[in-house]
């Protein structure tokens, strides 16, 4: 019996890029993009799957087991992690979606939002090491120096350095407000950083000589909450050669990710530089939080796939009661909801991934806004959501297992563990559902969500999927209507069904991509079919139970 | 912050058992638990509470972390377990449920049940060891001969000796018919039991001097399939005190529930005795395995009460934007939706330990038959229903610490990763679902069903919760309907919604656990008012779940 294997899903992500979402005319029209064409990013895409499957999941198993440990107060990873870092440094991955200007591919956000599926379906633990690098690039392009860009941009982008993002504090998790650590200027310009880090990834590791750390921190005159926060850049090797003083005090014992080394952080009059202006670090730092918050939502994809990809292998080799088990029916429910999902969050998340591309690179204005707004209203959905399937469908992967799936070595349950964490960091799900409602939907936001809401009806045909679409778009205006009723009698009502509204966006997005894959898979081969079949699937079995989350936003407005 | 603690649910438990349940009258009127009164359980209960809390919790975590090992080809529990046996040999634990013609207290099963619950809470993987001995008692007292009787219940009862199941085989998980193990007849009377076992609980350990395996296996003149399996008492130890030839050759390492050694076992010619007729070993085994099933059942439970009492005091102590967590809409959605399930969940299980009772005590033959049957329905229901609810619930609670959830010194994730196990063994929760659907509910206990139904309407009164009870108990008869229709047309259509079916019967035994729940805390102190309030969110917010299932099932019959 086969144990845990990755193979990439290159035929479903070409179908989903070029088919589904026919991401190449985007490319062509627009002149950043307009070098690339759909060979040139598929076969980008299977160098990056053939790096993911022998040098990343090979010793994914492994690291789990060996874990990260603190050597001569350095934090030493499990073994391969380091020269699997020099090899994807080599194949120049990090620079894949990062500015020529700066050393970069100019590549388009979806083929790094690929990439960043495949790199966590196959490692989850060692993927935390580059996973804030992109974030990290972004806060400084936009709000660094121009000293500090000529510094570390370059660095970053070809993947000699690399970035840990330093928020929590013990007091401070999801409420930032709190933070302590304190940052006092110096004469030359710099400042020098005092404080306590919890939870941050990748503080401390033997991957790069050189570990950027931006920090969030408090300047002396700073008003208090988030409005007195600042951003500053603290590497953890000084420009003259010299070791900062900071150092990771512990790595913490979790419950997955054990390749990932989440250390404890101290700085004691750590030099640093400010990142944008005083007392703003709170904006500068969400730039990088929504970078991530996308990353940590293709987590959720990447471990589905895995799950699904695996527990379709096995169940189609497992024989009980005379044949495989895939035939029972309650494996062909689990089986048959497992591909729905995992094949529609892809359509969507790479959806968003194009938003992001056009947001960024489109010559039109107005086109460019309209993405911002799209993809700013479907992030934190998208993280949640995407989350919770992906621990969700773990879980009912494992199933397929049977006592085994229980069992370390076939791998299943490493993937429940890893998955976990998702649903947690870079905001919890909790709060991406008070994001979603207050900050936009009921913040300013609405209009853009109506706008959504109308797109998706355009693409609503007459078959099953399509009229499955039409009915959860008139729920998702249903709930808008009941969130807006309930707002204007208590600003505070909504929260109590935030998270239902984000479920149910969920699988609003959900049944649209079931809706344009079965259109889009029009052939009479094998692929197509067991595409339309999947489809069809997550319109008969999944979306039912989007009813008790808009039931439940709905109700609000009655009581 | 405090780490992760027991305090067990005395007070609740006695609300369940007097007032919501009433079970000192069920005494009273029968002869063999006419001697207890509603002042001793609680007694023994509390005692109980004394030992899970001070003895079997502190264990728990470092159990976790040393697990068990094998050292000289035996295996080697956590530090403290061993102890800790002898500790409840001595309180006299193991008999408490146990005819007093065999040494046992003859308690009722109710408080075995409350005793479980407590024992998973603090300890699961330690209550592995016993988990398996009230079965092997039963099977052996109903289906043994008098010479192993007297050899093996003595022991047992005492808790001198402890028990292990061995059914699986590499190739033979949920379908049994294709066990390999073979049972040579020796001219002496016993067997030559020979070959190998997997997932075998307890099938070594180092807190009893002899463990005593029931094996399921295979006389040579056996039919092929389920019909051709015979039971067979191995143990390790033999009556001339020689070690009988059982090995195990090696431990699982695992999810969770690390100090449970879940072994590798290998019977080389070992010498045993067939329990009951040749070739009727897998009715025996049922005996043992729906006295299992019940108690993993009670293992959702305690993790869910574990999980629930620790989120609510954490949520209290821990501050966030100016408060406590406790106070924020997400976190009072997740905290009262963990409080009804714990406190609803109790009242169904102590409900059908409280119909063993009767199954096994009551004068009245026709009281004893229909409580039976009632048992025999929900027995799957509670064990898929309830583990389910478990884990899910043990996952829920880990969100509200945060970040702080995910690392293990926190003991969250420990509940998560050990309440998973209780979804797949004794019957994974799609064999539990099968098994209510075809065996049951179509099976010939259809009628017993609708006769639950009439009895659940009788505790519905005009208040919301009883309101949402007869909306439930009319769902479950048009589920019903829609089953047998669809069976008349196929056979195998029904097992597409089994397991919606069962979630559905599961959350209208919830219903009327809150409906009873409400009713009877009729005072005006704190405790009740909490106590109507958690069954109201529970019909608010829970049972609307219930409707996805319920229209799954109807479904059905319209396709």
């Amino acid at each position: 019996m086969s144990l845990f294997s990755y193979a990439a899903p290159l035929d479903e992500m070409r179908f989903v890029i070029e088919r589904v979402l026919n991401a190449p005319a985007q490319w062509a029209a627009v002149p950043a993009l307009a070098d690339l064409d759909a060979d040139t990013a598929a076969e980008v895409l299977a160098q990056a799957a053939r790096f993911t499957s022998e040098v990343l999941q090979p010793i994914n198993g492994p690291g789990d087991r060996q874990g990260c440990r603190i050597v001569d107060s350095r934090v030493k990873t499990p073994d391969g992690f380091p020269d699997a870092w020099r090899q994807f440094v080599e194949g120049g991955w990090p620079a894949l979606a990062c500015d020529p200007d700066w050393g970069g591919q100019g590549l388009p956000q979806l083929l790094n939002a690929a990439l960043f599926e495949m790199l966590v379906a196959a490692n989850h633990g060692w993927t935390m090491y580059p996973g804030l690098l992109h974030g990290a690039y972004e806060t400084i392009k936009a709000h660094g120096s121009d000293e500090l860009k000529q510094r570390y941009l370059p660095k970053l982008v070809s993947g000699e350095w690399l970035a840990a993002m330093g928020l929590t504090e013990p007091q401070a998790g999801s409420d930032l407000g709190g933070v302590r650590t304190k940052a006092e200027p110096r004469a030359d310009g710099s400042v020098a950083v005092t404080g306590g880090k919890i939870f941050i990834s990748g503080g401390d590791h033997d991957l790069t000589d050189n570990i950027v750390h931006l920090v969030l921190c408090r300047l002396p005159d700073a008003p208090p909450g988030t409005k007195g926060l600042s951003l500053a850049l603290v590497p953890t090797v000084l420009p003259d050669g010299t070791r900062n003083t900071t150092a990771a005090d512990g790595i913490e014992h979790k419950m997955g990710i054990h390749g990932s080394a989440t250390c404890v952080m101290r700085y004691e009059a750590a030099t640093g530089w400010l990142v944008g202006e005083p007392h703003r670090g709170l904006p500068a730092m969400f730039l990088m939080m929504n970078a991530a918050r996308l990353h940590v939502a293709l987590q959720g994809l990447g471990h589905l796939d895995m799950a699904t990809q695996n527990a379709e292998r096995y169940a189609t080799e497992r024989e009980q009661f005379k044949g495989p088990i895939a035939r029972q029916p309650a494996m062909q429910r689990t089986l048959g909801r497992l591909r729905a999902v995992t094949d529609g969050l892809r359509v969507v998340m790479y959806r968003v991934a194009m938003r992001l591309d056009e947001a960024e690179h489109h010559p039109d204005a107005a086109v460019r806004e309209a993405a911002a707004a799209e993809a700013s209203i479907l992030t934190p959905v998208l993280k949640a959501f995407g989350t919770q399937q992906g621990f969700q469908g773990a879980s009912d992967a494992l199933q397929v297992w049977g006592g085994y799936g229980y069992v370390a070595e076939y791998g299943i349950e490493q993937t429940v563990r890893d998955a976990r964490i998702a649903m947690i960091y870079e905001g919890t799900n909790e709060i991406q559902a008070i994001d979603l409602v207050q900050r936009k939907l009921l913040g300013g936001a609405g209009p853009a969500f109506e706008t959504l809401l109308d797109g998706l009806l355009q693409d609503a045909g007459d078959d099953a999927c399509g009229l499955a679409l039409r009915d959860q778009v008139g729920h998702a205006r249903a709930a808008l209507a009941a969130l807006r009723t309930a707002a204007a009698a208590d600003a505070q009502a909504p929260l109590w069904v935030a998270d239902d509204m984000l479920a149910g966006v969920g699988h609003l997005m959900l049944a649209w991509a079931w809706a344009v894959t079965a259109r889009a898979a029009d052939s009479d081969g094998d692929a197509d079919r067991a595409r339309r079949a999947a489809a069809e699937h997550g319109a008969r079995w999944v979306l039912p139970q989007a009813d008790v989350h808009w039931a439940r936003v709905r109700s609000l407005a009655a009581t």
